[in-house]
């Protein structure tokens, strides 16, 4: 079923922490927008040029974006029933703010005129910068050298900052610096590719004012119904041995600052840009503008470099903790690096935002939160930066109010339901069978608080925000599921996270995550009583929380039916799954896969076929429940009958095959999944990263290659190397303590590089490291690569 | 479960051959428009006035419909997925053609201005007249006599007629009558009701041009999309011993003639309107305009009395083959005959048109065609114009070409699907779960064939026609299910007619109903290779048919999979039905009926809980295939499950009651069923009748009350009487006898009007009527009611 693979020829050559591109060719520069993509969590720059770009339309995207930002519209259904989800949300494309012009005489720059030279950008996976570097010779002949450094600021969500070096080769004379704020811009409409979402309608930021002062230029923007605001500010160093005069613009949309500089051959021509997005969802109205100012003011003050080596410091104390190395795969190493720098480019740290689908790279699923925060970003943050899961996961704090009233307007008079998709914690799907019925989003929660607890100890979270979380969530599971006689606690018309199955009765996954949530609820109320009594009755009352709930949670875990064919000795995905056909894989084009844009829902659900990991999903995050000829006895039927269409799919899978000793397999997914963005495998990068993938990808490597595992207070490793690598090393934040694992052919090397007292189990092999510092060899157990 | 019953005071007095008004109330008048609608299968107009309507906003609707004359626009899906339904089809409002203003002096007459004395409507189900009388007394003291008679011609379809009469009673004086034709018509809009439909955008018929000639005016309309030629005209005559000038203008959107008359006091003053409707649905275009120009000067040729009795002739004959008669109950007299009469009024008769779920009187559904025909509507034409049910199913086979494309895209490569909703044969569901997921609608078509075959012997219409159809729906079966073992031939993911579960695999009815498509296809085709070698061997070729397939056909029906519980000793829904919780009854509120409109679709789709009849529907089509204790059993479980949200389902469950001896039931539900748009029980009749209900009424009395039966070659009965009657008499046309079936306390009379030698069974005793004028007196066996 494995469709996609690398590329043999890589788009951008390997470079283990960098992207290059050594030459611009028209036709990679909607997804090099993409993939040379900044952010912090918060903006997000598509890779545009700063002089925009001329080529035809429907070639690029000119995107800018702030996490959490976004406009709403009534969404209108050709046929709608109760309950259907009202208003989208959709992530503003908003001002671009990184417009740098050039005009050398009267000729502007444009890379699609005149002739390119020595052209090479990069993005530094490692200091986290963009830079563009060329000789461009004019059509009169005017040859200029361009030296282009952009970083959007690691350290303060609010800033950005170009370096634009300028440099006259072959004449002395007029240059131009026009550098601009642009409210131009608005959200792609697409209305045939679901993935893409129906888009805006029209323009939805309304310019209030603009402000142009010396070398300070703003806008002030509104959103037209969620009625936010935006301050989009800029001020300006230049450095010039030659004379120049400043001029300034304020046009509808936008204000611009041009820098007319008498340039001297051979003689740079440095301007230094600084950036704010500064919006009312972090600052009272009246603040908004000030505080953009005061960003980019301060900004200034600092200049570039120091900026550029605060950028440097962020990310190696990141790398220092998440670095993975690859001896043997330069391929890989870069791939894995890619998207690692990438998932800390887009994760909202601020526990009131998230991290999108696609990041803050693209308009893909509208920039909507989904399950993947808790499936594959949050337990990659986990092991290196806990801080960021623990933000995460107080963000769904922040719409437990929202999941109530959902779960209101879903019949069910207590608990909580989260949305399937959302940016503000309302539901955004309009596609309910694939959407609302996800139910076990509630369970993916549960399940991230409890993996968060069992690697952290943060029980000051689980006081103030997790336990409230698992009880509304054991409190939906409660009233969704019945007791039906002959089987036990059901969970009835729902969807798993396989969307090629839809509203089915009791999805193994399902009903396995929501055993897990509701156990672990009881649990926590449990030790909540002994431990933090008075916590316990503060929101025990302000909740309404009665005892009698807590013995409904046991009975419905205790009891819950979990589907399981005792002839085939396989778990049933749900009740109904085996008793379909069989997809007609054999006479199905390659063509048509994805089979989402190629049959119709009715055609699919028909059928056993999956788009993705669904009980194979189950078996990684609660593999202690399975035993190990049951994985594989499932793997192997159910991978059968899965097409990996969509791209959550194929790490899982990985993970998996590497438990069962399907070494080839687990190579043969993970190479699938760590190059998918940066080779655009599924091609589609155009639109954003995957960003679920790329902590994919981590996770195939650590839980799938090296093993790793945390159920309860036992961590665990099984490490095996794959084919033709020599050496990787990764290392793991647990419970305050730094280990660093090294898998190489002769070995496994666990040092504890900070902390005391690490107990751990290799290979079923329980050891302890003591003290900081220490080193302990053991050997590897899986079959010697060639 | 059954919660709507018939009022305790009528809206209108009981009359046996009439609906009455006697007083105008404004708060009916939204209501009135439907009731007092008249129609010929092709024209329908609500029963607005001729001068309008000067009340508040949202209680009326003015509207004028043209069987199968529609808009169509892009269906916009906020998620769509492969397949959704692509447009729209919205039976159009068109050109109100029955305008006639009064102004007395300058005194316009207004049924909410000034004073109404002796105001009588009348709506005449003898002789297809809309009566108003009434004595007007102006704001400054002028009082006029005045006496409007309408008719919408079932003689001629194009045609409707306007007689007015006005009499100054206590002036002589100035009276101006204008009359129009008035283009300036949208549908209503409704986006919250998921019935309504979600209209259109903006005006849908664009004016070309007009014409005005002497009394005779004309309006040429465009549909914007669909690009359909409208031409509507008027002509008319004036009768008045006053002196009279006429005066014509022409607007933007419409034509008037005026007539202004130097009127007597006490003289009165006629004008006969005579109005087309013709469109290039029928015509070419450049015949459109001159058609309609014939129809109304041939119609004003011959007059007002003339259509008038030629009205009365058309009805006359329907009543003779039609008329129920009850004796003991002038309400439920009334509810039949009115029933009986919209149903004509409704149904399309021409081979290209159909019956709209609201019939020609209102915006409900958009106008669309749903299983109703074919399950309630076509049935009931069966037995008294079987002509009209002929038509009916010749409409499928006009849009078979699209059922095939439909097929094609739902991954079918052979077979038809029809579309669940559609005018013109495009699917037009935009919410599939209840939509294309009811692949039903095949098996229904079919079935209707092979009833209206049993009661025909129409063999040319099945050669013609019917085969085709029957081969490719059997075709469609094979493909979408499947063998699986254990089971047999399953049919997976479908909806079946409950709308409360959706989505599940093995409906029992859909199985059932493919099973008798299968097998009658089969049977067919040997019986035309035997008896029709030529046309069968020109069918075959022309579609491809090879032997191979009807042996696939025969197999797929003989292996159906019929889902039954063997502990309950009750069949399944489907396969899962009987494995959810039974939905909460006893505390939910009278108020959050129905349901569908108070709980999302994932809380309905959870629980057992039926809209309407599923199963038991099968039972009452497919009985012979059930034992009577199976049916008691199924009867008993379901009941106390459905809802009887839709008014599809009380007549079903009547006649299934009478079947098993539940009397009193069956009655309840009949007078549910039989008064239901007359006392408005569902509170919705404003926005059209509820068509399949009308004939359900019938089904209730004739295949409940009375037991008939035709399965295969035996037509049967087994009487009762319902409790409080004292005698019902009813007709039927059966393989080209009339029979005249009268129902007493004292027996059961069988008379055969016209034809000889008809064989019947009664009460499973075989009886024989020889010849024409034979009466046979049986014994009633039901016990005697009170």
């Amino acid at each position: 079923m494995l469709r996609h693979t690398a590329a043999v020829e890589p788009i951008y050559p390997y470079s283990a922490w960098e992207v290059i591109e050594n030459e611009f060719k028209i036709e990679n520069n909607y997804r090099n927008e993409t993939i040379f993509a900044l952010g912090n969590g918060y903006i997000g720059m598509r890779g545009n040029f700063e002089e925009g770009y001329s080529g035809p339309a429907r070639t690029g995207l000119e995107g800018t974006y702030l996490n959490g930002f976004y406009e709403s519209e009534v969404i209108k259904y050709p046929e709608v029933a109760y309950g259907f989800a009202e208003r989208s949300q959709t992530m503003l494309n908003v001002t671009n703010g990184k417009v740098i012009r050039l005009i050398v005489e009267d000729e502007p720059f444009d890379m699609l005129r005149g002739e390119c030279r020595a052209y090479q950008r990069t993005l530094s996976l490692r200091y986290g910068l963009l830079e563009r570097k060329l000789i461009w010779r004019s059509p009169q002949g005017r040859e200029v050298e361009i030296e282009i450094t952009r970083l959007v600021s690691l350290a303060n969500k609010h800033l950005a900052a170009i370096h634009y070096v300028v440099t006259p080769l072959n004449f002395s004379g007029r240059i131009a610096l026009l550098s601009a704020l642009d409210g131009d811009v608005t959200n792609l409409a697409s209305e045939n590719d679901p993935r893409l979402g129906s888009g805006l309608h029209g323009r939805a930021l309304l310019v209030e004012d603009h402000v142009i002062d010396g070398s300070f230029g703003a806008l002030l923007q509104r959103t037209k119904s969620t009625r936010f605001l935006l301050a989009c500010a800029m001020a300006h160093d230049i450095e010039t041995e030659g004379q120049f005069t400043t001029e300034s613009a304020s046009e509808a949309l936008g204000v611009t600052l041009t820098y007319h500089v008498d340039a001297q051959q051979g003689k740079a021509i440095r301007l230094s840009k600084y950036l704010a997005y500064v919006t009312s969802r972090d600052y009272a109205e009246q603040d908004v503008l000030n505080t953009a100012r005061e960003v980019v003011t301060s900004g200034r003050a600092r200049g570039f470099a120091a900026l550029r080596q605060e950028q440097a410091d962020f990310l190696a104390h990141f790398w220092e903790r998440a670095d993975v190395e690859i001896k043997g795969d330069v391929a890989i190493q870069q791939g894995i690096r890619f998207n690692m720098f990438h998932l800390l480019q887009s994760v909202g740290r601020d526990g009131k935002t998230n991290i999108a689908a696609k990041g803050l790279t693209g308009e893909g699923y509208e920039g909507h939160y989904f399950w993947d925060t808790e499936m594959y970003v949050a337990p990659f943050f986990l092991y290196n930066s806990p801080d960021i899961t623990r933000k995460l996961l107080e963000y769904r704090y922040s719409i437990l109010d929202k999941a109530r009233q959902r779960a209101r307007q879903m019949s069910h008079p207590k608990g909580a339901l989260f949305p399937w998709r959302t940016i503000d914690g309302e539901e955004c799907s309009a596609y309910f069978p694939a959407g609302t019925a996800q139910y076990h989003i509630d369970a993916d929660i549960a399940h991230a608080i409890k993996k968060y607890m069992e690697v952290t100890e943060d029980t000051d979270f689980l006081v103030k925000y997790g336990a409230e979380i698992l009880f509304e969530t054991a409190r939906l599971w409660a009233s969704l599921g019945s007791f039906i006689e002959g089987k036990g606690f059901c969970i009835n018309c729902v969807t798993g996270p396989d969307e090629y199955t839809a509203l089915v009765d009791n999805n193994c996954y399902t009903n396995l995550m929501a055993r897990e949530n509701l156990q672990y609820a009881y649990d926590v109320a449990l030790w909540m009583q002994r431990q933090a009594g008075d916590a316990y009755r503060k929101l025990a009352a302000s909740i309404s929380l009665d005892e009698q709930e807590l013995v409904q949670w046991k009975r419905a875990a205790d009891h819950m039916y979990i589907p399981y064919d005792d002839q085939r000795q396989i778990h049933k995905q749900d009740d109904t799954f085996l008793e379909k056909a069989i997809w007609d894989f054999e006479h199905t084009p390659p063509e048509n896969y994805p089979l989402l844009i190629h049959y119709h829902p009715l055609v699919i659900y028909r059928y056993q076929v999956c788009k993705q990991a669904d009980l194979v999903l189950a078996m990684f995050l609660l593999g202690h429940k399975f035993t190990r000829e049951q994985i594989r006895r499932n793997y192997d039927y159910y991978e059968k009958v899965t097409t990996h269409d969509s791209s959550l799919s194929t790490c899982i899978f990985s993970i998996v095959a590497s438990e069962i000793g399907y070494h080839d397999r687990a190579y043969e997914y993970f190479m699938n999944t760590a190059r998918m963005d940066l080779d655009d495998t599924h091609h589609n990068v155009n639109a954003g990263i995957h960003a679920a993938n790329m902590a994919g990808t981590w996770m195939c490597l650590v839980n799938g290659f090296a093993g790793m595992r945390t159920h309860g207070d036992v961590l665990s490793f099984r490490p095996a190397l794959p084919k033709g690598w020599q050496e990787y090393t990764f290392k793991i934040t647990y419970r305050g303590r730094l280990l660093r694992v090294t898998v190489s052919k002769a070995s496994v090397t666990y040092e504890l590089v900070k902390g005391d007292n690490l107990a751990f189990v290799h290979d079923d092999q329980p050891l302890i490291l003591s003290r900081q510092g220490e080193v302990i060899d053991c050997a590897r157990s899986d079959p010697a690569p060639n």
